[in-house]
């Protein structure tokens, strides 16, 4: 039978989407529950302050689902935020943005190779698919961050 | 255009089953990472040891791939590794049982919604995405145990 799986389509686009939105309102809820100074200078074992973080995830959002669409590879272009209610702001319009761009992506560019930023050769969903993962395992680190602080972090299940 | 994006498949089972065993061997190294000691006493923040984590995904994989396939849900039953090379013999053991059992998967369990170990209502492909973007999540974690730890972990986005 296992042949027969490469034939098997498990995931839309359209559920992609919803399952990158539902982690980003989770990650929103992890950049609220940081004090705002802790968001920005507290770190563990000499590692990035969350606010770093949370905008290296800003850096690759809107600019991946623009690469997949149109093939061409960009770099963030906006004003790094110093204080938390800049960062969610930020945060905010990529997820209107997001939800606005996404559905244009041509189908044939989720399958279709290319290299990601000069660097990274993958088919799109996979350039897509990578973004998600990178904002789980960072997300992952924020979390202990919180329970160092004493903070109990958003359930991780929870993504509404 | 919005609409029309339910109706692009952007993701094989194949595809998802690679994914996984991609992120299970950089777990596998982020295991490997820890001294013996540390991999069953050392954690940030209150939070569990790093085995007890890895114990976790292991409670997870077998049983939710038996589950998806037959709609019975089984806890996993086997005994607690006590060492690192009990651990990894036990990690290997699941890649080689996930690589037989998920090709078997019936097709149409992928998109059925099944109520997981009795507690979690999903289709069939939402319950494994869970499992990995926990498994994600958790790692992320020992990343920031073993930088603690004055460790380097393995990079990310090496899944070979």
């Amino acid at each position: 039978m296992a042949a027969e799986t490469t034939e098997i389509n498990v995931l839309t686009a359209d559920t992609l989407l919803k399952n990158w939105q539902g982690h980003r309102r989770l990650t929103r809820r992890v950049i609220e529950a940081f004090p705002e100074d802790k968001l920005f200078q507290f770190s563990v074992g000499g590692m990035r302050p969350f606010a770093e973080i949370a905008l290296e995830f800003i850096r690759m959002a809107v600019p991946i689902v623009d690469g997949v669409s149109s093939g061409e590879w960009k770099e963030f272009k906006g004003t790094k935020p110093s204080t938390k209610s800049e960062l969610l702001r930020l945060w905010d319009a990529q997820t209107t943005e997001l939800d606005a761009k996404f559905p244009n992506i041509p189908p044939h560019r989720f399958s279709e190779v290319d290299n990601a930023f000069g660097m990274w050769e993958n088919p799109g969903v996979a350039t897509i698919q990578y973004a998600i993962d990178n904002e789980i395992h960072h997300r992952g680190q924020g979390y202990v961050y919180l329970r160092a602080l004493g903070i109990e972090p958003p359930p991780f299940w929870e993504r509404d």
